[in-house]
């Protein structure tokens, strides 16, 4: 998370919303990626999707089935779907989201008959310090 | 929505799960893709995620309020949030999807209070033809 962490302060330094995620596999982080959609002119260019993209074109395969998900925010609809379509193992993440999270919010995807994969979820993992980066920087720009 | 079943059966050719999509901006298609994972080695590279990242890039904004999405097969709930992220006017789907749709099956994303911006959907457009495409990859691999 400390990868994730220091992502999500890129971020926010490049005026994106503050969010960082990295895939781990085998104890080693292979992709770390910050939430870049305004830079990249990329509406789908979300943290999760960077890294997913990254590890998979590193792995030369579609599937991470090997890999978990570290990111600082909860999930949106977009970023947990790519997560089961990717078949990552673990999912970690920090800070809720109960105006865009789809995992324990909105559509709870993962819950969905739709879903054909179902990551091992584990919520709040440096939620403080993630919800501390995000509301410094919705502070900072009221 | 030519365009779109024409990226379906390039799709089909290279053994992907034939689906096509593209982006039309004020009467004219800007981008064009077909459903690409196993090939790009990405999970997120379903035929709307690339064709939505292709009109971004084109137009250097994240945004495309003033383009529609003409795609083969309901989105899934990757492909609905990134609609709903690239503030997708109008969307226009062919085959239904029972068992991964996410629009009129599922989550029905565009119908949950966390999605923030819901497109106009016209689904059944070309159905005939793109579920024969999709009917005649899977029943060629069976």
């Amino acid at each position: 998370m400390r990868a994730a962490l220091a992502a999500a302060q890129a971020a926010a330094e490049q005026g994106e919303v503050p969010v960082g995620a990295a895939i781990v596999r085998q104890g080693t982080v292979i992709a770390t990626a910050a939430n870049a959609p305004r830079a990249l002119h990329d509406p789908t260019a979300h943290a999760e999707m960077l890294a997913i993209r990254a590890a998979a074109a590193l792995l030369g395969r579609d599937r991470l089935e090997d890999c978990d998900l570290w990111v600082t925010l909860e999930p949106c609809a977009m970023c947990a779907g790519a997560i089961a379509h990717a078949r990552i193992a673990r999912l970690y993440y920090g800070a809720s989201d109960p105006k865009g999270g789809a995992v324990e919010h909105g559509p709870r995807l993962f819950g969905q008959p739709t879903c054909h994969h179902r990551p091992e979820v584990y919520p709040g993992i440096g939620e403080a310090e993630a919800g501390a980066v995000l509301r410094a920087f919705f502070r900072a720009r009221r």
